[in-house]
């Protein structure tokens, strides 16, 4: 089963990934965990280049097609292989963040997001996804207390957050059948609560 | 006036491009030269990952979207303000490149080629483009004769580049309005005029 988290960054996705994963050992289920970009020798290459805040004149389209290469890297090296073997395989973040971030936010076209993102994933498409929704006032309130220094992407303005966030919601109602949209500011151990039922609804564990 | 250069390795396209550019100089026009991958600060970074020897097990696909993210940035950063300047560009490589490695040597399905380099070009076709054409035999004479260390790409294997040159004359076939193959193996001074009187044949200078 693959597994996918998204949503923006401090809405709570990797705390929620290590729950779940202690949760599947816990059943004896073996459990493979991912983040994008990254996961592979290349694919962690592409996220320091990504993430790097001196290359701040990256267009969007530069962007997308790297982490487009890093995701392929990461599906074909890790993800396929693992699935094949009964895997759950779970990623933070998988083509859904394109789309949010440099589709919706990024003003590219959505059927080029689309076409790119079919190929690099190989047709692969999460069996389940969790939209782990929360404001950017509220992202902004978690950052304050958490005093993180912020990457390339994170430091982008309030305005371009607002429209990943529209963006993700859109992106769940268009795909209902594997799309679950949790309200963020739960507290954690209420969504992991509402996690594991979504699973259990879909999969014996 | 955008002019591209395609071969394989040691076909001799760098010595025509400085040759060119020379040339140019001499006429008193303006002329920017850039290669590929590479010609920006991001796209050189992604140079490295494409061209490391430790990244043995690159997907063709990755490769192919590494390129495009590259070429995307460089198009965007350098060859359209400069051509918007009215200056010559001249690049080692651009898009074909793609089409003859990634895609008759790596086997990346053809209309998936197409789509990509259009979008990462922004539909930027070249004005102009000289294939020098040696032989797999002529490359590997050169390169012994050279002493010269390989990257990731160009250890790969014979079979590999003889996809690449059949490719290649195949790609100038569909697009003879803007191709011109040139026979590599003839002398540097011969292949320099040659180049020079198309194009006069097709620009005053």
């Amino acid at each position: 089963m693959f597994i996918t988290f998204e949503g923006i960054d401090l809405s709570g996705k990797s705390t929620q990934i290590i729950l779940l994963k202690e949760y599947l050992n816990s059943k004896r289920k073996k459990v493979i965990t991912v983040r994008e970009p990254g996961g592979t020798q290349i694919s962690e290459k592409i996220r320091d280049i990504l993430l790097d805040k001196k290359n701040l004149n990256m267009e969007y389209l530069t962007e997308f097609l790297l982490f487009s290469s890093s995701r392929h890297q990461l599906t074909k090296e890790v993800i396929i292989p693992n699935l094949k073997k009964k895997y759950f395989v779970i990623s933070d973040r998988y083509y859904d963040s394109s789309t949010a971030y440099q589709g919706y936010g990024g003003m590219i076209e959505l059927k080029t997001i689309r076409y790119v993102n079919n190929i690099a994933s190989g047709a692969l498409t999460p069996d389940l996804t969790f939209l782990i929704n929360i404001s950017i006032e509220e992202c902004i309130k978690r950052k304050k207390l958490m005093n993180k220094t912020e990457d390339r992407i994170e430091q982008k303005k309030v305005s371009y957050f607002n429209k990943v966030i529209k963006g993700y919601l859109q992106i769940a109602k268009n795909n209902k059948n594997r799309f679950v949209v949790i309200d963020g500011t739960k507290p954690i151990q209420e969504i992991h609560s509402e996690i594991i039922s979504v699973i259990k609804s879909k999969v014996k564990i």
